[in-house]
């Protein structure tokens, strides 16, 4: 049987303080974080305790007050450190060195050849992009941590690459291989989880608990926050949404089967509608990430062959997303990636359509359907967020239990 | 942004002591459900004195021990309370009285016409049968409440059927209707919600804490437990799986639309599976459930259409609980309702294939395929078990802070 211990809800309530720091629009009193957080301003004084010692929070400014004790304004200490995130896509390496308030302060990109990525050709196009990122300058910064996500099904713990379909890796020890080569702590997974984590800490999540991502990209799948958690089922797969069946003996998928939901609204599958609808198209390209660009930019344009592609790629994804939201009944679902980000609104609103005919209406009625809001790309911040809440898990980071009886004192202290 | 609060890690602890209690073949001592929860020894002490003084366990003899203390055994105190399970089925009432270890003491069942029952009806038969229950014999049981199951979608804290579509009822307070003539605590839920927290107390869930029940009956779907708690979604509609689309275009569901996993797998999709075989079966007749178990008869002795329809139905149901699994990726997937408890094993083994067949390894390697092990109809006792969740919920169960306080000390005074 589970349980929530002291320890996990102490973990729990550091990320939700720190997650409302980041969502605040300025700096944020304690006072206003207990009010977001829903926490004891006891509780929160604690915890602000806590991570000013560790260096996570700043003091930046005090409000005046009429009498009382003024009021410290709280940031995230952006100089306490570095951290990476990592997205291994299908054809290439984006890498984003982050500062602890997470803002992109550099960023990379490697291509990756087209067919047959090795391991070791990822890890050198690591290794190699950040050797880049961080001699851009002669100042070193202080590396808290890398998150890597890479495609399929990943062992978190172990740091491995379990199965990635793209190029038929099994059980490689991504995070070892790292290792040998790097010297930072290294969190592994895949960019489902990380889209996700992203949300919940920079976009949708901060309003919803219960939330469901999907991300359109070259693989299609979805991850699943419930009561603000990342759900990651028995063997963090959950979410595989990519190939459950929308049309039985339908497309053949690169998983070998056929009708999944990922050969319709992949960057793959919305060029073979495109194919489908005129064979000769002018939008058509071998690079489908070409195709989907001339879709979105050819829609604009009233082009009959896009318009009609992306109405069946929002039929789709409408009939698809309505059996998932079904099950899952989630406040928000999210749409990201590629596909999402060049298509739009006009994606959005026509899939909401198909959603509403085909859904049950209480789902319907208890849904927000919206486009990400993560700044940048979600999967190198979310991965980056990994790395965060590594830090963050971190006995180091908040010092022996004298240190939290010494928080615990200063909290006292500074209670009204 | 959620969080775990004392009193649910509270609430979540002392259910998991009950339900340890619950589990063990024999009373239990401290040290035991200790072991079985995780909880610390002094965390088991302290709340078995709550329940002990709240009468809900009772101390039931004493181990030798050889010179220290005796170590006390415990059982859940039956005679504290009575419980009713009631199971509004789409042809008929089920109602069950339970002793508080949750025994079944009486059982009564009232048929429901056939075509659109109203609420007065279901509200008829519910009163008459409970005075038909308890006026069996002079003794008049303590009632502390009564657990109602109705299908459909159900707004648990209103107690209204917000919307069964067997009989199109909308937006019935159910509730509120029943507690014009039945003075007892009453809940509302729906059937796929009783049988999953049935199998969290007393099925498989005292194994897994991820886990998906389908039931199988009439109606279609699942109920989902995460991390050890049953996830209800937005609007406590999540698990509508019987309306996901199995068969794009396929046989027309009642709910209108096609192709629905009920619209296979229920027991008026199984007669129509039997009716596609042999129009003129010997099968076949008015009444859907007969058909099944004529069908379970039949396959037994080796009838060709009855095991073509059992296998009909093991393919349906293994590819739309692929999807299903590879979504959730849960511990354990368990099969329950009137069809599961009919094809049994046969359709346990046959499902398991079709789901390897379909779902992705990392989905089938972590899974555990079974049918339902809860004794009796899991609905009843859900629904019972969901007035047991409510009882211990009640402050006055468990008295005043000060109360609390006594039983930490009394606690301490038996701590080893």
């Amino acid at each position: 049987m589970a349980k929530g211990t002291a320890q996990d809800i102490r973990r729990r309530n550091r990320f939700d303080v720190l997650r409302s720091v980041f969502a605040a629009s300025a700096p944020a009193s304690r006072q206003e974080i207990a009010v977001t957080t829903g926490l004891s301003f006891a509780t929160v004084a604690n915890l602000v305790a806590e991570l000013l010692e560790a260096g996570v929070l700043l003091e930046v400014g005090h409000d005046d007050s009429k009498g009382g004790r003024p009021r410290a304004r709280l940031a995230v200490n952006a100089a306490r450190g570095a951290l990476l995130g990592i997205d291994v896509a299908e054809t290439s390496v984006q890498i984003e060195l982050f500062d602890l308030a997470l803002t992109v302060k550099r960023a990379v990109r490697r291509e990756l050849s087209v067919v047959d990525v090795s391991p070791d050709q990822v890890v050198d196009a690591i290794v190699t992009g950040i050797e880049e990122l961080i001699g851009a300058d002669g100042e070193l910064p202080h590396l808290l941590g890398a998150g890597v996500s890479v495609p399929g099904l990943v062992e978190r713990e172990g740091g491995v690459s379990v199965f990635s379909p793209y190029w038929s890796w099994r059980d490689v020890p991504l995070r070892a291989l790292l290792a040998e080569r790097l010297v930072v702590p290294l969190y592994l997974d895949n960019p489902l989880k990380a889209g996700t984590v992203a949300e919940m800490w920079f976009g949708a999540g901060r309003e919803a608990d219960d939330l469901v991502v999907a991300t359109l990209r070259a693989g299609v799948g979805v991850g699943i926050a419930v009561g603000g958690s990342l759900y990651r089922g028995a063997t963090n797969s959950a979410g595989e949404w990519g190939h459950t069946c929308l049309e039985r003996g339908g497309r053949t998928c690169r998983c070998g089967r056929r009708g999944c939901v990922e050969a319709y609204v992949s960057t793959r599958g919305i060029a073979r509608t495109v194919r489908e609808l005129d064979p000769r198209s002018s939008l058509l390209d071998a690079d489908e990430e070409v195709v989907l660009a001339n879709v979105a930019r050819a829609r604009a344009e009233g082009d009959p062959v896009a318009v009609e592609a992306v109405a069946r790629t929002a039929r789709y994804l409408g009939m698809a997303a309505a059996d998932l939201l079904n099950l899952f009944n989630p406040q928000t679902l999210v749409l990201g990636g590629l596909v999402a980000e060049h298509l739009g609104e006009r994606l959005l609103s026509q899939t909401r359509e198909a959603i509403a005919e085909h859904a049950l209406p209480a789902t319907v009625q208890a849904l927000t359907l919206q486009l990400s809001t993560v700044p940048g790309n979600p999967v190198t911040r979310g991965a980056a967020t990994f790395a965060l809440e590594g830090f963050l898990d971190d006995r180091e980071t908040f010092g022996t239990v004298a240190a939290g009886r010494r928080a615990a004192r200063t909290a006292r202290a500074l209670a009204p």
